[in-house]
């Protein structure tokens, strides 16, 4: 079988490159808030949440910055939306595309966008 | 700030239909997956995660199926996406998309595709 | 194979209702943390996480409260451990323990802690 | 405040150190349960896993090994709980526990059990 034409004709390349995009980015989120980190844990924690979704289909590359801004007692706190900046790059075909999750301090929340695409 | 004008001006209803929908079926399958489920709780379950990701962005509808295939000695089992049956409708503007997560026996896993799109 | 009489031989009835306890209480919190909650969907959600780790090993009766502290423009929030009030009721053979986790104020974070416990 | 003495006074230091080492072992269980891994991701998942749960009230190490046991077409999987093999070293005070996962082949499932208790 040919998944990418059976399941995947219906919509573009581009489209494609936002899709898988978005999926990675929602899993991304919601796999890794309320892992415990703190700076000692943090590189190598951004480094296994990048090379795990690097694996999905259509990432090309993953960059993830985890910004640290409480500490508590007990020196580690669990991982939240707010702290990720991260950015999922994804190819299909000739379509390139980076999706993105930052905390915008406008709308109080961190947001998923397209932040740059190709054609 | 008008949020849309922002950041999603590059992108787009059709595309924004994809993209959210993406988002919301990535994040599903991560978050759930895991939970503890047997035949009392399922149904329950399934209305919980449907509620749960109504709430995100462009998202109309969530139809949630758990296939449970499997039972322990305890009598329950981890949610796996393999058992996952799931359609989330998203609307952006006119265009109005159906994605969907379902296992693909000739595949052997769960695949997550654009199962309808109007334009 | 008597699973008690081979792996949980060498501790006593009391310390397995405690390990039961955390073990539901650590699963409860990694587990449903990100999840998307708001007015709406808060009792139906508080339910489902009941039910779930009801069906975990010596649990008897799980009380989950979600207190909902803050909203965002897009009228949902990510569930937080600091959100959540929680009782599991473990019993192995004559003992009842409670395990709570509340956010303690002076701490600053939740804590885990065993509320009551027999004998 | 003194957090031992207001909320933990109540069980020994043995029964904390099987406590602390159960919430550790259901909260890694369920925050990892999910992610993507193939041979490429496995070791540096594992020593990501460790150190997040290493952090952790009592933890004094925690050992982490995943059995890859299937692939798939896109050559990664889904870490499910049947792959866990982890000891959590816990102390409280003078007493050493480990807390142990282990896939049962006669129980067809992942037990969670005091493997070691010192006193």
């Amino acid at each position: 079988m040919d998944v990418n034409e059976k399941y995947f004709s219906n919509i573009t390349a581009r489209e494609r490159a936002i899709f898988e995009g978005g999926i990675s980015m929602g899993a991304l989120f919601h796999q890794f808030v309320g892992t415990p980190v703190n700076v000692k844990t943090k590189d190598n924690l951004e480094r296994t949440i990048a090379e795990s979704f690097k694996l999905q289909p259509a990432i090309e590359d993953v960059e993830v910055k985890i910004n640290l801004t409480d500490t508590t007692e007990f020196d580690y706190i669990s991982l939240s939306g707010d702290m990720l900046d991260v950015k999922i790059h994804t190819q299909v075909e000739n379509v390139k595309a980076v999706i993105r999750i930052e905390f915008i301090e406008e709308l109080n929340y961190p947001l998923m966008y397209v932040e740059e695409i190709s054609e």
